[in-house]
């Protein structure tokens, strides 16, 4: 089982990571951490534990983070999100309360007192809780034993032309996640963009019957619109739960070692991860950072129903 | 036919793209202007001239330009183009003494003197001649016709791993240029690695059987050299002609429209052409500037083929 | 006698420049080029012309020069020269046509057709037209005799906390200008904050009783009122003449030879001309720019006053 | 009495700084926090304990914060402090262990179960940990009494042309702090450069008589001959005291209302303290940051002979 921290800002797409997490019997969720990205910090760290209710599993802490970039103002996405950041279902009230302690200290605390090379951190929003840990005990950059993260992109772009927005709202941030002598897997916007929720998918999903499945079709139904509406899209791009499958069944996302930085100037590509694809692929030694390319649509979304039909 | 100015670093597919424009009927070549880039604006004048008098051409004016990019020292390609810029063949001493006048101001005079709307700007270099001439002369950008350039990429880079060479050593000289409001075709290296000189290609051009054909297979022999040694290719990349070609037959040359901007801050990103190509196609009333997207090689390599036959 | 090119946007202070120029036996005064900066290019070049008119100098040319900055777009300063860039007085029809020949060809012309060392540049505006004249004919550099400038200051701003007029608002061209390795005397907000303009000082400019006076007052009236009521001065900063005061007698302007680069990131400090003040004043084979630092207010104001005299 | 934090990294003039707070009767130094800055962190924390030591403080608790600057690599400053930090005297052991809990934390918890209005920060160097803060706990940002820090200056630089050394290493953290709505006082070199340790200074510490007279007569030896050598002084500047010194008595150090911000960009003027002293000052309401201007140098020194011969 692999023990993994999710730091997130639910968000349509970081509650169907928390799902799958929760659901897949490979996964043990240590805790979710929160921090400002798709609405502001209360907001995104009470959907996270209403999620959790949703699911079941008062058990696992939620810790709040950061409320803004380390640099630059919050930005939220609104328009994809909504004013809750998780509009289109009704959120049950959280039972267990907030836990103490913050998000970056728990990170840490928690990466300082398992076993070296037993923790993934799961980034899903803006990095700035994860390059804070970093800073705060640099540490753990040794006993971490990777990120697998969303964010970013090779070639396409959703909050500019060439940057996606977890990426663009805390770009320092994401600077120092990337340089870090981490192994760092960057789930991007071109292997995301492949993990649409068609109507034939949230069929089956709907199909499962459960209130937990009848709330993530509802999830489903409010992101088709917002994508519909802002991004040019039919189906939604269901970002953020491609980390959890690739770290569940690394053969439903392949992926390609690069050499990945991050462009922090205010120009035209701020925010943009730079992955330099050039020539051949370099070995794990010479290159900590790879990029997901290639989605298993089909192993992805059965990996998400099966999830959905285990919590029950 | 189309009266160009083809503002130029030779260069191996600079010297490619001034026989096609040389040998095609569809093309009046104006005038050669020259720029510092691929080597010293003197040694690149030189092959200019010489390359011209290779294919008998003494008609045509050669002016000599900028010699370094507006703010950033010259950077040269000497790694691809050799010494002298034109390594590889034995150049013919020049009989038509260089032309008075700097490019800067014959590019403006000759755009002036025509009428509107009927001088193509070709750059294949760094855009420092023709930003410069802009901003000397800024009735020029309503009366040239259209500016078709070799530079940069929207999803691949040779001189970084997202910047392209004539983009990224005069970065400012780029963005002004795209952000004039004529018409700028970008036929940059998602193109150009199309235009691949196989050695099927090089045969044919061999089978010409003149000296000029020799000379040109010259050319790709150590073109391809450079490019095996220092790039990871296995056949050349012959950029610069692809401008012309798209200008003789816009059907070689698929293009779409979308924004363009340069990046010119010192990060990751410096030099890169940052292509939206987000949503639906704008209209050329929305949009100024397009991409090349898709090269037909066939139709490319039978015109360049059809132009050193002519030439003789 | 110093033959000197005056390049300028007048402007208040320009136009005593200009007579300042005019009206010194020491001074020989090629001509005027302009550049757009306090006012646009056609309004501070028919006020150059006009101002030459009201001195009877119809001998002088005048070129004019860009019309905007290499980078950025143009930004006047109507809030300290008025609408016309010469608003208080009534301005002369000129009866010389505007001079043929764009302003950077004719100082690049001029300079290199007259013997090496015997010209200097006076920019008094942004450095646009003097970047591009370094650009567009390296050789210019090497064969000015000095360039002696109004712009910046070492330890304080007027557009900025810490930026003066004609350095942010083209920071580009005036790294360009400051990094060429000619000799470079700046004459900047250090200095030319001590030639106030007192009204002892302005009752002695109106007892010369000439009309040229009075033009000379009335442009000391309006310009009074513009720092009075938008940079909280008592009396105006006569700053450009404070160039042409130096040329004529290096004792009315101290100075101190340090290094000056010029900031060009768009942050607080764009446009600060940084000088490194630190340590011993280093000789001028190890540095080749110098920045003004005390006015002798007495000496300055009788050349003013003997020039506007001698003009009649 | 003040309640303070003193958050540096000794050096030299830090271990003057805590000298002074320790030996004030109106100062209640609360604890050390240590920052990676003139050296590494492990030997600024060993140092600031070991000067505790020297002056009998071993009820002062010392927490070890960032061991790097948030964005940039750590850059120490060997050539002024020595290898160790301290160079120049012989540094007893520490009796007292290092405190646990990260700096950062420490400061929050601090000024967090301490009452609003009470806790003065004291910076003395790179502003690290003073940023992490402020982004860890947000609301220190209002409960926080001010903030008095060493660095920067309006008119001089140590470390560049423009730029002091604490805002140079680590300016997003300074732009971080100076930008948080907390009263901050910057009390820069423009000040600091009066605090001249003289010779006749020096002989009225060494008359004291002490041992710990001669431990600070020692560090001012070495002080002396790394500014001699490396800065062009003949006496070194006592930077850090001097925000110690205004806290106890704003009468020794004249401040100045004025916005102030910091230069992040990487050009000339990196790291510089941004001040705006144009115009009239602003009130306190208007403009939540003030520079220090003039040191009364007597009384300044008579602070620290008083507080080095009470801690006996």
């Amino acid at each position: 089982m692999k023990k993994i921290i999710l730091d997130s800002d639910p968000g349509h797409d970081d509650a169907m990571a928390i799902l799958l997490a929760l659901g897949n019997p490979n996964i043990d969720l240590l805790g979710v951490t929160t921090v400002g990205g798709n609405q502001s910090l209360d907001k995104v760290t009470y959907n996270a534990r209403s999620v959790l209710e949703m699911a079941h599993a008062t058990d696992v802490p939620v810790h709040a983070g950061c409320d803004r970039p380390i640099l630059r103002p919050l930005e939220v996405a609104a328009s994809i999100h909504g004013n809750t950041g998780l509009d289109g279902v009704e959120l049950p009230e959280p039972t267990r309360p907030l836990d103490e302690g913050h998000a970056v200290n728990w990170i840490i605390d928690t990466v300082m007192s398992n076993e070296p090379g037993t923790i993934t951190l799961v980034p899903t929003g803006p990095l700035t809780n994860i390059a804070m840990a970093a800073r705060m005990e640099p540490r753990i950059v040794d006993r971490v034993k990777e990120v697998v993260l969303m964010g970013g992109g090779y070639h396409v772009g959703n909050w500019s032309a060439v940057a996606e927005f977890n990426i663009k709202v805390d770009p320092e941030a994401a600077k120092i996640v990337f340089n870090e002598p981490w192994p760092v897997t960057m789930v991007g916007l071109d292997l995301t963009h492949q993990a649409l929720c068609t109507p034939e998918v949230q069929s089956r999903i709907d199909a499962i019957g459960t209130p937990l499945a009848h709330f993530a079709s509802q999830l489903m139904d409010f992101f088709r619109k917002s994508y519909q509406d802002n991004q040019d899209f039919i189906n939604p791009p269901v970002h953020d739960p491609c980390t959890v499958a690739y770290l569940i069944d690394p053969s439903v996302v392949a992926t390609r070692r690069c050499p990945v930085d991050v462009e922090t100037a205010d120009g035209p590509a701020l925010g943009m991860t730079v992955a330099d694809l050039r020539g051949p692929e370099p070995s794990a030694d010479e290159c900590h950072t790879q990029v997901a390319t290639k989605l298993d649509f089909e192993k992805f979304w059965a990996l998400i129903i099966d999830a959905i039909k285990r919590i029950g």
